[in-house]
């Protein structure tokens, strides 16, 4: 008999598509993006026992799905239409990185996606819920077994705008919602994140994790608050995905350590911010396909380095 | 013999006046304000050795003035001009309390100030200008007598639109520069505040102080970067005067313990962000005539709290 690290398996959910994205560094197009692309690679770093739900046409390479394969993301769970083209999204951002047009969105495979996870896949113990229509991030959760310990879930001001109900239904049923501040003042009528954060809680979920962009993140679990700085960057080259590669380096860690204590909890958060970090220093997941474990933790000391202080 | 704690001696310099704010919590009318009040109220929780140079009207309240004496600031630099009036300003907050309106600015006494540093204060070891015309900040530095230890100078981005060369020859005669995110940007030419950081620290500053309001503060010290959160509040009941209590906390503290190493630098910034979250509280400087040093330590404790995580 040998002892071995059982890492949790992970199921992440969301959308693997295209991207054509314009920053003030430069132009990509039709580079690989989609959320549910960038959690997985960000997990894979921390752990090899990922399940994929999502939908792609037959224009999607198979490289890149073998690449996934290779980081330890099962495949299973991903409909691949024939015939039909991946969704599609193009963005131009503007010069202070800060906000974006949006300037094509074709959903094409996403139009009609009904999510199917897979039976090995329904008792997978930490759940990330990319952002999506909240309609389809219910329906996953209705194919789960119920033994699940982490359930996570990401959203934007968009379903706020058309789809609130539907949004709440299912923020009842997560244990932890990440959104900016934006979407925390507006999903709450409040100003104050702090009393953002409270009204927040009481719609279902124990943590609410607030994304500030440059200025970091601010967790909240019960009266305890938290401050993950962001990394001062001299240059951001592209902060598409980020906030997934947050939510993806957050979510991997707790899968790999299995540790849901408070204290952990705020590791992960500094994990998440770290691969972050990584993620804008070049297009699509250049930057993520190339990491060494060494270079994380390098990060992460950065981050504990950036805020320590004796007293 | 006895062993006495020398406390170095700190000058301030700055306007005194009064404010008529609103905010969204209400309105006050003709309450004590100015950057050199602040300062120096601020500074007072650590030293009692304060040099106070600025200029009153005599309709400036007596007691006012004795309520600074009895916080050990000498007013003999408070030059107090009979038959005139004070500084006056008046402004009115948005709702986010991030951005605000001045409705009137009567210079009053201003107009004409000449600023005259008492002989026994220009041998002060640290000196902070308050935000005011560069060319009178320059004429505070020529008075000194060349032992400083530490000048800060804190100015706006007022200056940079109508004195830019004056303000750059005082900035090249100082050791520390504080200005918030956006002064930063105007005055480098840069948007990322890591290379911005990089153009100002050519000026002349060893080091650069960058405020970011609800989003912390940003220190540069050579190559190292350190980040001081600011407390989430969950009401924040008038910014005014919080950008000069920071400054008055952090050169207060470090007068008081006359350690510039990095690492004390560190903790003279969380101690200003401590005294400017006690600001925002209320009007005016009423939370700050009301402070113990039990309160002011907790709330530093807090700040190592927000931040703290094991790795």
């Amino acid at each position: 008999m040998r002892l071995q690290i059982i890492h949790m398996s992970l199921l992440t959910i969301g959308t693997v598509a295209f991207d054509t994205i314009e920053t003030p560094y430069g132009k990509v197009e039709r580079v690989i993006g989609g959320a549910c692309t960038y959690i997985s690679w960000s997990a894979s770093y921390f752990t090899n026992k990922i399940h994929l739900v999502s939908v792609v046409g037959d224009d999607f390479p198979e490289e890149e799905l073998k690449a996934m394969e290779n980081r330890g993301v099962d495949l299973a769970g991903l409909e691949i239409k024939k015939g039909e083209k991946s969704f599609f999204w193009s963005g131009r951002y503007h010069n202070n990185m800060n906000s974006r047009d949006t300037l094509v969105t074709d959903l094409n495979v996403l139009a009609d996606f009904h999510p199917v996870v897979p039976e090995k896949a329904r008792s997978a113990k930490y759940i990330m819920l990319g952002n999506l229509t909240p309609a389809i991030q219910g329906m996953v959760l209705d194919q789960l077994d119920g033994t699940q310990k982490l359930i996570v879930l990401d959203t934007m001001n968009f379903w706020m705008d058309v789809a609130l109900e539907e949004l709440k239904k299912v923020i009842s049923r997560v244990h932890v919602l990440t959104i900016n501040d934006e979407e925390a003042r507006q999903l709450s009528g409040e100003h104050s994140l702090v009393k953002a954060a409270r009204v927040i809680l009481e719609m279902g979920p124990k943590i609410l994790i607030v994304k500030k962009g440059e200025h970091g993140a601010l967790l909240f679990q019960g009266e305890e608050i938290f401050y993950a700085p962001a990394l001062p960057l001299a240059e951001v080259f592209d902060p598409t995905g980020a906030g997934d590669t947050f939510a993806g380096g957050f979510i991997g860690y707790l899968a790999s350590t299995d540790d849901l204590s408070a204290q952990n909890i705020k590791k992960a958060i500094v994990v998440g911010s770290a691969m972050a970090s990584f993620c804008v220093e070049d297009f699509s997941l250049n930057r993520l396909k190339t990491l060494s474990p060494a270079e994380i933790n390098e990060r992460i000391q950065k981050f504990k380095d950036l805020v320590h202080f004796e007293m």
